[in-house]
């Protein structure tokens, strides 16, 4: 199943299923490209739990090692933005990058998950962008203005359960129709399971919270105007729109 | 005035005015100590946004330098703790510790709040312990296994309007009834509407969200049983104990 949070014409937050392009929810129908609803993200996270060169090639693109055990950090809600939104992006900096991520959904609050039942946690994947703005990110201990800024996590829109999604499912980001990502699932150096079981063994995830599992190589600029497609084969595309203030 | 966020008998939230060490809400009052109520942290922040090393005396003590902008790291709201709480500290470790903070509690939406302007958006100040895991703070990039935890962030009880506290308000730790630090605020080296500024650069602060504004000198280790007290001058003490599984 694929699932769709939205706000209707009426205003009223709902989640549909989706459809052949559409959205249902009871007796209604919208196109998922209508002007008559708002595309919200999927989920109302407490916290994004992100994990940092969790694809070889990527930390190897970075100058960084693969590190011995999930390199973690958070985007914290502030950080969302949806399908369609312009996301305004901090002002006055030389570079800020594209993330194509596949995200997790968790569906249960859960602690202490051990790695043989983290699938039974998750409520499905999405798409999300880990926007980046690497002059700070650069500069500082704790990624924050350079992770956790307002917009740095575009988030959707569509939520697909596990079994919509393919094993090597394909990772993608497309800025004006130009492909710049094209990783694979299967690429993850910690893979899903191992990442519940770390970050539980911390703190407790939340019905909502997501965790975007890392980027593929091909990470490159963002610039004013760009129109940005994240896509996770078996989710769907996120769109969103990059402006440079 | 001074605030506590309470469970009533009957289950209800409320957040009632301090007085003479009663709670007062409508018609009832209640002893803070009183076995009738569950004292509750003073807000629901969507994000604790924490100040590393904004004490001289703490930077160097810690080995670091006084960074040449404030130091911003988070604690998601998995680690809020209230009032009479039992912390359970992650397993395993070899040093954890208490960091005595003066906690900012912001009490409207805001971004790109000029210092001049940044008082205008603090509802108060309350005690926050910064309660630290070093064996994975050392380790990490960002300090997420080292801060994040569940239980991270013991933060209340009492919600403080900013007149109540002095501008050179003592902020203290006491482990087991001794005093182990003894700051003050106007020792920050960037001092709150610098923080607010600085912070709101790149993010939106939602009402109920902290700013926990760093740690004086004389951090210390916790050991299971710990009975730990933090005080604000003119906010109050909050105390918890310390469970080492």
């Amino acid at each position: 199943m694929r699932y769709v949070r939205f706000r209707d014409p009426a205003g009223a937050t709902r989640r549909g299923t989706l459809e052949s392009g559409h959205v249902h929810f009871a007796n209604e129908s919208y196109s998922l490209d209508s002007d008559e609803i708002d595309v919200l993200p999927p989920c109302e996270p407490s916290k994004i739990v992100c994990i940092g060169r969790n694809y070889a090639d990527h930390a190897d693109e970075m100058g960084s090692d693969v590190p011995d055990r999930p390199l973690l950090f958070l985007k914290p809600p502030n950080a969302l933005a949806g399908h369609g939104d312009t996301v305004t992006v901090p002002a006055g900096k030389e570079r800020i990058d594209h993330e194509a991520e596949l995200a997790v959904v968790i569906g249960e609050q859960c602690r202490h998950v051990p790695e043989a039942d983290a699938m039974d946690v998750v409520e499905g994947f999405t798409c999300m962008n880990d926007i980046s703005n690497r002059d700070d990110q650069r500069q500082e201990q704790n990624w924050i203005r350079g992770k956790a800024f307002d917009g740095a996590a575009p988030l959707g829109p569509v939520l697909a359960t596990p079994d919509e999604v393919p094993a090597d499912a394909s990772v993608q980001t497309r800025v004006n129709g130009e492909l710049r990502q094209d990783g694979h699932r299967e690429q993850l150096i910690f893979p899903i399971p191992e990442l519940i079981a770390e970050i539980t063994t911390y703190m407790t995830l939340e019905p909502g919270d997501v965790i975007a599992t890392g980027t593929p190589d091909g990470v490159g600029a963002l610039n004013d105007g760009d129109e940005v497609e994240i896509e996770v084969e078996g989710v769907g595309v996120l769109e969103h729109t990059v402006r440079v203030p």
